[in-house]
């Protein structure tokens, strides 16, 4: 997705260990209107499939998932990242570590909200190593429903996440990969650019 | 806002302890039908202001934040319930007591985010005894900014948060405001209701 490709371009900021900045307009400070048509590509990616559900984790996940939910007209769930006295009934569970925040988080969807019927797309915002995804893909499996795609704006494509979940058969789309950076000119490769 | 109560009527669940469950359309699942009208209605009942800039704590907040920031035309920033390694630049930081969670947080937005120019309109789900809020409040002002308004989606009216940021001459605008809940019956009863 050119748009997204030259906005990380411009305003991304490339961190020594291969860090990538994006918190002016994606994950701290959001620019809705590129959110707005991060949400529409994603649409017209999955455009033949027919979603029931938008499934995604906090908390970055969540304003990306719920204005791409708006061109699909489904419900999104959230998964949470630590059991709260105010989910009860049965619930679905994983753990996940965070190469972020270097702890490993509980993570959690009530049972109730995703049925064997249900056909999901999962959205996040990043894809790295793919620990977070593959515990949505764990969770939205063992609820017994069909993972119809999983839609990510930033993949981290020299990480194993992505090589990971498409050995496994996944749909996955991601609107930006990034093969490299150099942090010393700032510069950011993607891969295909088009 | 009367589509928004009744849907806490329909699908609201009340539990002891005064909780009132909105899991399955408002903060774990997301009626996004639901939410643009929220996001209408604050639009509506904050028409006369000019907004820059939507402010929320992660994570039920962001959703409805990013829904409704449409309607403003300015972006979202949400404040972060925990120190990330990918936060650097000054930050401004304060501690919130979570009643949900049973914990005190570190709650930070990027000083680089939120200017002295800046009129904001802060957003959440909930507003109960009102410690999150009163942590954005603390954070908008040190940054400096002007707070235009205050949206909640569901405001505990019998709890004080409402009473102390409203005495504080903050213009507070709560789309549902539960006054009472009856836990053997499920009632939820409302003020002003019309």
């Amino acid at each position: 997705m050119q748009q997204l490709i030259d906005r990380i371009r411009r305003d991304g900021v490339v961190k020594p260990g291969n860090v990538l900045k994006v918190d002016s307009f994606l994950n701290h400070q959001m620019d809705i209107e590129l959110i707005n048509e991060i949400g529409k590509e994603f649409k017209r990616r999955f455009s033949d499939v027919d979603i029931t559900k938008i499934v995604t984790i906090e908390a970055s996940g969540i304003g990306i998932a719920c204005i791409a939910a708006q061109y699909f007209h489904v419900p999104v769930v959230f998964a949470k990242k630590a059991k709260s006295v105010n989910i009860d009934g049965e619930v679905l569970t994983t753990q996940i570590e965070s190469y972020t925040h270097k702890r490993v988080y509980d993570v959690i969807i009530a049972k109730k909200f995703i049925s064997p019927k249900d056909r999901v797309l999962i959205i996040d915002d990043f894809l790295a190593n793919g620990c977070a995804l593959l515990g949505l893909i764990e969770l939205v499996a063992c609820a017994g429903a069909s993972i119809e795609g999983i839609g990510i704006v930033i993949e981290k494509g020299f990480q194993s996440g992505g090589e990971v979940i498409r050995e496994m058969g996944m749909r996955l789309e991601s609107l930006a990969i990034v093969e490299g950076m150099d942090d010393k000119t700032g510069e950011v490769f993607f891969r295909n650019e088009v």
